[in-house]
């Protein structure tokens, strides 16, 4: 598993580079076309990076969730189980005894990313022995922060990672800052906290970057239209932000 | 400010590399011999990586933070205050106009790394302008979780990443899955969460390298004597961990 950052293929680490350049097989679970710029600048971080090497590219289709089911850790453990059988099958057909296979994973592996799961589901089956090894990548929380020149905590202070549906309950106990990922619903601005502040990121990394900083109360219209602009525009969106209140 | 990852020279990003190559002054702020290797790495990580460039290295006295006062932000705010006096000399006396200077931070700039506000309050006072751009870097909490081949959350859960402090309060609400740094106490020896895991890691990424996980349970007395001799032995550890307990 070889986290290759959240976009910008200069976020790629030597360890990254070193292990791209050991894969006899890369593996892609694709949903088709819609993100086909993402499919392209994988491949762009495969041309730069991997060198008087031949490998192979094997493409698996990802099966789609059930995003209509009310239990959304059953619906995703059924996926998994789907995924699973896809990544099993990509495997044990395409890959050697002693070769070596790779999942590229955008960001940093170990943030809501299923690979990981799969892969340990794969080999509890006990057919198929592997070893796995993790490349950690820069996950878009760090590029996140970077370009807006933030830390993500305050001082002695802690941070949440969190996702939108779960901020869509009110903010988290706890932390004064808090990262969201995965919000198709634009959950920041429904919240109340009176001063906090956002930081707000789309397509970070890439030539597309937005990036929008301020007092919640004041910049969250324009994000959302921003949002919906951009989304309209590209056919996806991939966004992040920081929130932040005054430490009590 | 250029993120170098935790102590893997690999986990050094593409991005890195090329700013440590347009970089005419590295500042380090040091606290004296006592993390020598801490040094040494750093050495390391330009002596593998600037090509064909010349540079000035220059190094300024770290002040102590005053451990003993009772309110903790206080001491940290003056102590930042302080440290703003050393950087604002350390570039008037060094950086020539238009030239670039850097400081390496150890992981991610952006987690518990106090450069970012220090570099911010110098820039506030006025009379010293510059421009600040972040690289990230390889935090040590992605670092743990690769090593130890796990996700720092559940399916559609949060994390919160919080100090050893904090942990010995208990518990953090709202996360199942909880990263501690800066933990001199070994908080989570003290928790009475019954069914917790621990992912524990030492010197990430160096030679030195100590992992251990299991029920918190059955291996926190082997983790409490595994750090206190390595502590020992090399007179100082890094160590970071990931709790998690079974989400609700
Ligand atoms: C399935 S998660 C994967 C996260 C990834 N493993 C990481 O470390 O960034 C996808 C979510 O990550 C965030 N994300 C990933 N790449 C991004 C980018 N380039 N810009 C902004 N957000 C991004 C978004 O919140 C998106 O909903
Ligand atoms: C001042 S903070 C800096 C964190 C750093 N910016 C990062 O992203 O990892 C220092 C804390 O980071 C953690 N840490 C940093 N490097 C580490 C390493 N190589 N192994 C284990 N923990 C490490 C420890 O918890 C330590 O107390």
């Amino acid at each position: 598993m070889i986290g290759i950052g959240a976009g910008d293929p200069e976020q790629v680490t030597v360890q990254a580079v070193n292990a791209l350049n050991r894969v006899d097989v890369f593996f892609v679970l694709d949903k088709g076309a819609v993100k086909q710029e993402l499919t392209d600048l994988r491949q762009e971080i495969l041309d730069r990076y991997v060198r008087d090497r031949d490998y192979r590219m094997v493409w698996g289709r990802d099966p789609d969730r059930d995003r209509t089911a009310s239990a959304y850790t059953e619906a995703v453990d059924d996926w998994r189980r789907r995924r699973a059988d896809v990544c099993a099958r990509l495997i044990a057909d395409n890959l050697e005894d002693g070769e070596t296979g790779a999942f590229l994973v955008w960001g940093d592996p170990a943030l809501y990313d299923s690979t990981l799961a799969i892969l340990a589901d794969v080999r509890e089956r006990g057919d198929l022995p592997f070893e796995i090894e993790v490349v950690p990548g820069i996950s878009s929380v760090s590029a996140l922060a970077a370009r807006h020149g933030t830390g993500l905590n305050q001082v002695g202070g802690a941070v949440q990672i969190t996702t939108g549906r779960r901020l869509a309950r009110g903010w988290p106990a706890g932390a004064d800052d808090v990262v969201v990922m995965l919000d198709a619903h634009t959950a920041f601005a429904e919240l109340t906290e009176p001063d906090a502040e956002i930081f707000w990121g789309a397509y970070l990394g890439t030539p597309d970057e937005i990036l929008v900083s301020g007092p919640v109360s004041e910049v969250a219209d324009r994000i959302v239209s921003l949002r919906a602009e951009a989304r309209r525009r590209k056919g996806w969106i991939m966004d992040t932000y920081l929130l932040r209140r005054r430490s009590r």
